[in-house]
């Protein structure tokens, strides 16, 4: 047999990764869900789109949590929008200040086969100090009382239920969780294929903090490899961190070289970024 | 009709791209060449290999030049080994010190197709100042007496007859013809891909040279999105030059903070390259 993901990415692009071994595929109440041994490691899939494979995930995991977290000078709560896989939370542990780590996942389903087949990812997921809530990250955000003092929003592709994860409500909502001086990142998509919404996404926060600022990482499972994240901070700027001795914890990817150069932005895409903020 | 072009990268992995209109196809003396109007801009496909795109060429050839050539206080004769699209020399010629530059190419097909087919990116190939010889790299390199203040190593993936563009004598070779304070870059693939590639290329030359650095770039069309150069120096250090006020040529990817965040690196990559060099 000779089995295939084909992933259209654009109509006039598509990534092919060949399929060694399906291990699960099931349909939930959300999204088709397939964890699938590939060539370059295990993957989970939803909806036909990789989401994250044992090959690359550190990548986008540290990307997401360290900056904001290194950033914070005494990070205890923290939130994680989505996250289902437990990658983020695995990564957030890391930091010894925090005392709880709040997830909020829509599919149950993402949480018990990431727990089931994707160990090295998900093993965060049955620490203690982890609060699994199932619910719609958008709903949450407009009823909690909890406040946090760093936010991570790890949304899927804006597709479905969760092109309301890029609005300017919810991040209006979201904004209100946070402390005096707490810190939100969002992963914002590709700077080549999603435009768009990568402009809405840092104009909203733009208009909602002080301090906004986008980042950058490659990650190669990603279409284009280029991918984005937008940090928004009530108050801690990333850039004027004193990162000495601040990083003891250990990773493949983040270190203090990329804290600072990961904000080094093309000029296409401050452009970009610059246009949006005007409008 | 509904063509593709099946990029093969691993045996895992493939990338398809559209076809919209195919312009020019010929089996030159050395390898397939084709033109092809594609989804994200026209392309120059080489036994198979998507080597340059309309799209994203900006990045790779404006990464490839602009480092050496600002870290250098006057580049006046540039050689560029490859690069028969045209894309590197355009580049090179934004830095008005520079008087000459010599490209050397293998095959004469690539530059006729490129200044015929891909106008924006060949246009420096009708300039004066650039010297086109039609010769193999590696042989130029043994018997040149010319000798330059920058070389550019514009090669394609290491198969056929460019594997020898990526080995020690080579680099030992090109090395002689540089002027007593020159700078040479080398294009060294993904780190992902072709990791025992890169760590070869880099401890070649930190052999030769006092100064050798990688840096990287994100470069959708190749494959993992991530791409590293080797910037290796007799004596400028290309993270210790004043930035102010050189960089005064029109970029869409290059500027003064990517000058600096290039360098940047990731945990994995600067483990890779450290092991490399102890070999």
């Amino acid at each position: 047999m000779n089995f295939w993901l084909v992933e259209d990415q654009t109509e006039w692009y598509k990534l092919l990764w060949k399929i060694k071994e399906t291990l699960h595929v099931e349909k939930t109440k959300y999204q088709h869900l397939a964890i699938v041994e590939m060539g370059c490691g295990r993957a989970l899939i939803l909806d036909g789109i990789v989401q994250t494979t044992t090959w690359d995930e550190f990548i986008y995991h540290e990307m997401l949590a360290h900056v904001a977290l290194v950033t914070h000078p005494k990070p205890q709560k923290v939130l994680i929008i989505g996250g289902g896989d437990g990658g983020t939370a695995r990564e957030v542990l890391k930091h010894k200040t925090v005392q709880s780590v709040d997830l909020v996942e829509i599919d149950q389903k993402v949480i018990g086969n990431s727990i089931k087949y994707l160990p090295n990812i998900s093993d965060a997921l049955t620490d203690e100090k982890v609060k699994i809530i199932i619910d719609d990250g958008i709903k949450y955000a407009q009823r909690t009382q909890e406040r946090y003092d760093v936010i991570l929003i790890d949304s899927p592709d804006p597709v479905g239920p969760a092109v309301g994860l890029y609005k300017h409500d919810f991040y209006q909502n979201i904004s209100k969780l946070l402390n005096e001086k707490g810190i939100l990142v969002a992963q914002t998509e590709s700077p080549f294929f999603n435009q768009d919404l990568l402009k809405t996404s840092f104009s909203s926060l733009a208009i909602l903090f002080p301090i906004t600022r986008l980042y950058l990482a490659c990650i190669p499972t990603y279409p284009s490899g280029l991918w984005s994240f937008t940090l928004a901070s009530k108050y801690y700027d990333p850039l004027a961190v004193k990162l000495d001795n601040k990083i003891s914890f250990e990773t493949k990817y983040y270190n203090k070289d990329i804290h600072v150069s990961a904000f080094g932005l093309p000029t296409f895409i401050l452009q970009m970024i610059n246009n949006a903020v005007v409008v």
